[in-house]
């Protein structure tokens, strides 16, 4: 098989454009002895893909192919890997490099490395001047620590979502001590959040789905919550006061965030981590607001290799699979996928499908 | 000795007066099978007495006698009173009940009851009428769970200004994790801030003392403290980013505070924890500012009956004591006490002295 030095990817141009995407070749960075190539099977549509062509999160370097919720196959590791065989099912989520050296990268904080930190798209390999692209493409190319082999039980198509939502939603909860004997609450039923509760059930807490709305209970019960607040109905944070260990906030705005209510249903020393990131210019928060119940509030980013594997497994040994609608790569179907995600019309995640059909 | 049923003390009438102490007699509450009546002895002038009488918190229950960091003898315990002895020297906090049964009482969290909170002055006693009153007095008259006995290592002019200030910092600090390998900061150098040091260091930790200017590094340094940031400095974070385990935040004031500055020196998941609380809009928090570290931020109130005995347990065996300076208690020494108070004028706490010359 011939190796490439190129992959094919659908390509945006700028952020007034960002529903139109262009096919192009465009070069790989060089090999590296801890390499692997993977051809790409499938790949999950993230918010983040949106925020970032769309501009929300600010300039970016165009063009660019974004897309980091990939699952592939590795058709060719470096001469130093380890951790991946040729031929093994595989995923890259949204990090693509760390320094691999420092405090954090040692101590499973590598998404936290301050040395050295690669986005899977849109960042610059050190040396090359070349800018990371994505997975809305045939092929990506990245060092073995970001590439996770993907266990047999688990299907390409719903488990590419866990590469960034899953892991999102997963790292917290374990970092916070989600478990039997905890309340857990996940607030926004999205990509992340569909996520959050199925893991949180998982994981064994008593875990509950907090919307705006009650559109999405069913879900929430079927996805394994066993509770639904909806925060459009008056009273709502009342019969929760002082009971949740921990919140995740998945929510994709900040906009008309009573942020005081939901803090007043947390336990002492209970925590609050957010791992959206609204385009919004944040929220003003007083002592005040904290020190009735000593609430913690925090942000937690991606996860860790291991938190990866682990994840993977409990979805593999818990029959656990995202929610996705599948949407044939190409220029249509992209474009749809990004009007739909702006809307926030999706149940709960698209994955991109048809790799073979569109690059062979 | 005849029991009092009133108490004398000095109040003030309102926040346009809060500098004008008037010597007036008041009820004290109806005495209780678990309550203890305390001739004071001395009490030091916390920022929490300037705020409330000069309207900084909001209104407040005029006419006041202020004062919540009471040092006295136990002149008479009630009939169900096991954990003071009559003549024992003690102390009186900032908090005087809470319900005692709610699952936050019963874990060591009896200053977040949900139930029942009384503070020291300016709370009414329940089922009473009668409003709580200070230790700018000849007594009071508390629950017992809310008195403590003070170890006989301690004098009384040192120890009163822990009984807030010194457990507001100890209390975050222990619930953090403060000790041997952790880096520990303190920021502001005020009341509560001399105790952070004293006891992060005490605890083990190693221990910074982060103020604006190097006005106070010789006292921070004698205060037990490793190291010193001066804020105005250039760069002043740069040698410390994701470094700190904890930093607690005593600044009284949120104005010109640059925060994700400060968040940068903090280790992934380190925690930042205020008991200030300032009289401004707090300040505006983005996901963004906490998701390179992961840092959580939180509030911290008062601290546990266990942990106020841990502490001055600890002051004793460490032969620690507050940098206080003595000011008579009376019209002229109040206003004074008052005027500096509100100029950060102090090294480090006022105690107010010579009760028994005053109220005999």
């Amino acid at each position: 098989m011939p190796y490439p030095e190129e992959a094919e990817g659908f390509q945006v141009d700028g952020p007034n454009t960002f529903t139109q995407f262009h096919k192009r070749f465009y070069k790989l960075k060089p090999f590296g002895d801890y390499d692997v190539d993977i051809k790409i099977e499938a790949c999950g549509v993230c918010g983040s893909d949106v925020h970032t062509i769309s501009g929300g999160w600010g300039s970016q370097k165009f063009p660019l192919c974004v897309g980091h919720e990939i699952i592939g196959r590795a058709i060719r590791v470096g001469p130093k890997v380890t951790l991946i065989k040729e031929g093994q099912r595989v995923g890259v989520g949204a990090q693509s490099y760390s320094c691999g050296e420092c405090k954090q990268c040692l101590n499973d904080n590598e998404t936290y490395c301050p040395v050295q930190m690669m986005d899977t798209y849109g960042s610059e390999w050190p040396e090359t001047g070349i800018i990371s692209q994505g997975g809305y493409s045939s092929h990506v190319r990245t060092h073995e620590h970001w590439v996770f082999p993907i266990p047999d039980a688990l299907s390409s198509n719903t488990v590419a979502p866990m590469l960034c939502a899953g892991l999102t939603a997963y790292s917290p909860l374990v970092r916070n001590g989600a478990g039997p004997g905890k309340k857990v609450g996940i607030v926004g039923l999205g990509g992340i959040g569909h996520f959050g509760i199925m893991f949180a059930k998982a994981l064994g807490a008593e875990t509950w789905a907090i919307s705006r709305s009650r559109a999405k209970e069913a879900d929430a019960l079927k996805l394994g919550a066993d509770g639904y607040i909806a925060t459009a109905e008056e009273g709502w944070e009342e019969p929760h006061k002082f009971s949740f260990d921990l919140i995740i906030n998945c929510a994709n705005s900040s906009e008309g965030f009573d942020l005081a209510r939901y803090l007043s249903m947390m336990d002492v020393h209970g925590r609050w981590v957010s791992v959206g990131l609204p385009e919004e210019e944040g929220q003003i928060i007083k002592a005040q607001n904290l020190i009735s119940n000593g609430v913690l509030i925090g942000a937690s980013h991606l996860g860790s290799r291991r938190e990866m594997l682990q994840m993977l497994q409990l979805a593999a040994d818990k029959g656990l699979r995202g929610w996705v609608e599948e949407i044939p790569i190409g220029e249509e179907g992209l474009k749809e996928a990004m009007l739909r995600m702006k809307k926030g019309d999706v149940h709960y995640r698209f994955t991109l499908t048809g790799y073979e059909k569109v690059f062979g």
